[in-house]
Parts: C-alpha cells; sequence; structure tokens
C-alpha cells in the first residue's frame, strides 16, 4: 500500500488529507502543519524535517514556498510533488524525484466535495514515477491527466477566469440584491441553468442576454442603476466585450 | 381551465409554449410568431391583430416592441403581461389589465430546461389579475414571487451579471483551453463545484485564488500568457476588484 504524506494544511492541503484517509488503498502517513497541534486520524508534524520516510511527500503549499518546502524535506531519492497549477516541477529540489499532483477543484475547507470528481494533472520527471501518480489518482477515484507544464498553466489561468471571476460575479450580483432587501435564492435556479448549460452547449454559442442583442437602452438603465463606479466600469467593460464578440 | 395566448417566438415565447403545451391545467390558444408558418400544437397567427379571446395575452418580444405590440391586440379588457426584466407594465396600452409575468431563467431555443425550477416574478395593476398570474406560476409548477418594477430591475440586473457575464467568461476559458488543443471537460466539475458552493456558502465567503491571496507572482504570470489585450485587461480589473474587496 502506497505511504502518502501531505505537506500543508491550507484549503488543498486540507482536502487531500480527508481524501488520503478516506481511501482503503492509501495510508496516510503523516501531515506537516505549522499551526494545527494534532489530528485524531494522522501523526501531524509540525517541523518540516521531522517527516519520516513515506512514498510520496505532496506539498499543499503557496507556490511561493514550494521550493523551500521541499529543501526542508530530509529524505532524499522518495518521489516529492507539488499541486500547484502554475509552477514548474524544477523549483524543487533535486535531491528527490519531481513530480505534479494539480487537482483542478476548488476547495473551500468547510465545504463537502464530491470528490470523485476531481480532475487531477499529473507530471513526472520520470516515466515510473508517472505511473504512481496515475495509480494514486485511480485509487482516489479521481480521472487523471497527463499535462506538461505549458498545458497546466493554460488550465489553471482557465480555472481562474471560469471559477474565481465567476464566484466574484456571483458576489457582486448577491450584493446588488441584498442592497434591495431581495432574496438571493431567487437567483439560484438562473445560476444553475447557467452551468446546466455548458454541459450542452458550447458557452460562445449560449450567450444570451443585452450585450448579445445590443438592447442599449436596457445597458443604458443598468449602467444609471449601479452606483458603484467600478462595479458600473466592469458591467461596461463586459458588455462591450459581449458585443463586439458578437458583431454588435 | 385558463386561456393563454403567447406572442412572440424568440427564446421566452418558445419555452413558454412548451412549458403551456405540456401542463394538463392550461389552455394554450393561440401563438403569434412573425417566422413560423404553423405548429402541431397550437394555432400559429402571423397578424397580431387576428388573435382571437383569450383570458392572458403573454407577450414575448424585445423590450423595445413591447409598447407596440400590446398596442395591436384588438381585444379590449383582458389582461396582457409581458415578460421583460426591465420594463414597467404601464408602457403597455391601457385599453386592456396589464401585468408582468418575468421568468426569472436563462432560455436557448433547442436547450431543454428542467421547468419546475423556475421563479416566475409577477405584478399586476389590481389584486385579481395578481391572483390569475400566482395561480398560472402554480399551474406551471412553477415558484412566484410577487415583485415590483423597481425589485424587478434589480433581479434583472443581478441576473445578467449572474449569468450572462458568467456565460461569457466561460466562453473566454474555453478559447483559451481551445488555443492550446486541451479539452474543455477537464474544467467542467470545477464549474460544477463553483455553482454547487452558492448554494450552502455566501459567494462572497467562498472567494478563493490568486487575486484573493494577492499572489502577485501568479497575476503577472497569467498576464503575461494572455496575449487578447481586451481580455488581459479584464484579467486585470476583476483581479484588482477582488484583490480590494479583500483587503490586499
Amino acid at each position: 500500500m502506497i505511504k502518502v504524506s501531505v505537506l500543508g494544511s491550507g484549503n488543498v492541503g486540507f482536502h487531500l488529507v480527508n481524501l488520503f484517509y478516506n481511501s482503503k488503498k492509501i495510508k496516510l502517513h503523516e501531515w506537516y502543519s505549522r499551526s494545527l497541534e494534532s489530528d485524531p486520524r494522522v501523526k501531524v508534524v509540525n517541523e518540516i524535517a521531522s517527516l519520516t520516510e513515506s512514498d510520496i511527500y505532496i506539498i499543499c503549499v503557496n507556490d511561493d514556498s514550494i521550493a523551500e518546502v521541499s529543501d526542508k524535506i530530509s529524505n532524499e531519492g522518495k518521489l516529492v510533488v507539488h499541486t500547484s497549477g502554475s509552477t514548474a516541477y524544477n523549483v524543487m529540489n533535486k535531491k528527490n524525484r519531481r513530480g505534479v499532483f494539480y487537482p483542478l477543484q476548488t476547495f473551500s475547507k468547510f465545504q463537502e466535495l464530491n470528490y470523485s470528481k476531481i480532475p487531477i494533472c499529473i507530471e513526472a520527471e520520470n516515466f515510473k514515477d508517472l505511473e504512481t501518480l496515475k495509480n494514486l489518482s485511480l485509487d482516489l477515484n479521481c480521472k487523471y491527466y497527463q499535462i506538461n507544464f505549458e498545458e497546466r498553466k493554460t488550465l489553471h489561468l482557465a480555472a481562474i477566469i471560469s471559477n474565481n471571476f465567476t464566484n466574484f460575479l456571483f458576489g457582486v450580483s448577491k450584493e446588488i440584491i441584498d442592497s434591495k432587501n431581495l432574496d438571493f435564492n431567487i437567483l439560484k435556479p438562473l445560476i444553475n441553468e447557467t452551468v446546466n448549460k455548458i454541459h450542452k452547449l458550447d458557452p460562445i454559442k449560449a450567450q444570451t442576454g443585452p450585450a448579445r442583442r445590443n438592447d442599449v437602452n436596457i445597458m443604458k438603465m443598468h449602467e444609471n442603476m449601479l452606483k458603484n463606479e467600478e462595479i458600473k466600469s466592469l458591467y461596461m467593460v463586459i458588455s462591450k466585450m459581449i458585443k463586439e464578440k458578437y458583431g454588435n
């Protein structure tokens, strides 16, 4: 049984620990965290150098700290992977065999996930480690994709636009709705349907709305309704882009 | 049994006809369309003035044409409603009793919908018509909300931001992914989860990503990857708004 240690207790580390703990096919060995004192499921280690031998060390820290964390691992010749969408594996110390195990999903600490649907983007310096990462993904019931650094960066960028930016727009909508004491729940079926559509229609073909139709009066009215200058400007910028894209 | 006529064969009219036709509690009487010749389910009328007597006339045309269409209805004293999120009912000819029946949903002609989840925002000049619109919503297994014009405009604006703008961002993501010959399907579990979250977490609290963390290196890298100046500028604008909102 493959022995895995997780380094980091942010959103990704937190969920990977859950995932490994709940897998019958993987041995969750140790968890490095600066802040956690203990965990009922796994031995918690507060110093990286204190981590003992494991088959795979999975680094789940901010991109800027990956190199430093990899340096501090005292073992050598092991498989060390990070979970970043935007970092090359060669930032990590080459005393270990290096790779990437990037789960393309949004993680919030206290939000349960349907883990089986997570695509894992994997990459490794050598063929055998790539096979190990494939097996690790399959042992988690996840789907793996063998993705190189350029591709991974592209996916990460697209993920930020699809996830972080749309979530931000949901927040903007909620604030607009809250400002009139309306119920954000009224909007949820629409938001669900917006996403249902992408499974059936190309989003580029599915575009609707005033900007798509070049409905100038409606857009002008919305601009006047938006008192927050930044949000008004965002409304105008995106509407302009939609108008131009669809030839209005 | 309430007799309903639909005016207009755009996305909304098309789906309302489906909806009424499939309801056992509503009689779909006539459908006005400039372009359709016939339909197996309902009598199609190509001139508004040729519409015969009905209990409710539902105008599903572009906002700018609502007033004109309402003028051309030859019947008087009937209930006439439009389906717009951004138009007052009093733009319609007052020879009829006026109201609003605004389904807060995104309609694409050939996309099947789970109709039961559509919230309908209703408004009417008089109490009895409001009751009729409530019953019409319930007969369709939809949920109704009694919403005045100011509130409806606000919901519509929020809907455009949550639906049209996020769909546009999905399209931008898809183009980025297509440009490297990657598979947009890899991103779909993430997009699903982005929306699942809004049912459990306030989107304002659920925000993640490089801008939320003020990860300057990643954002700089993404800006360099984006060769399309407009999309680069959009990336920078939204990232800046997220950074400022979260105090970075």
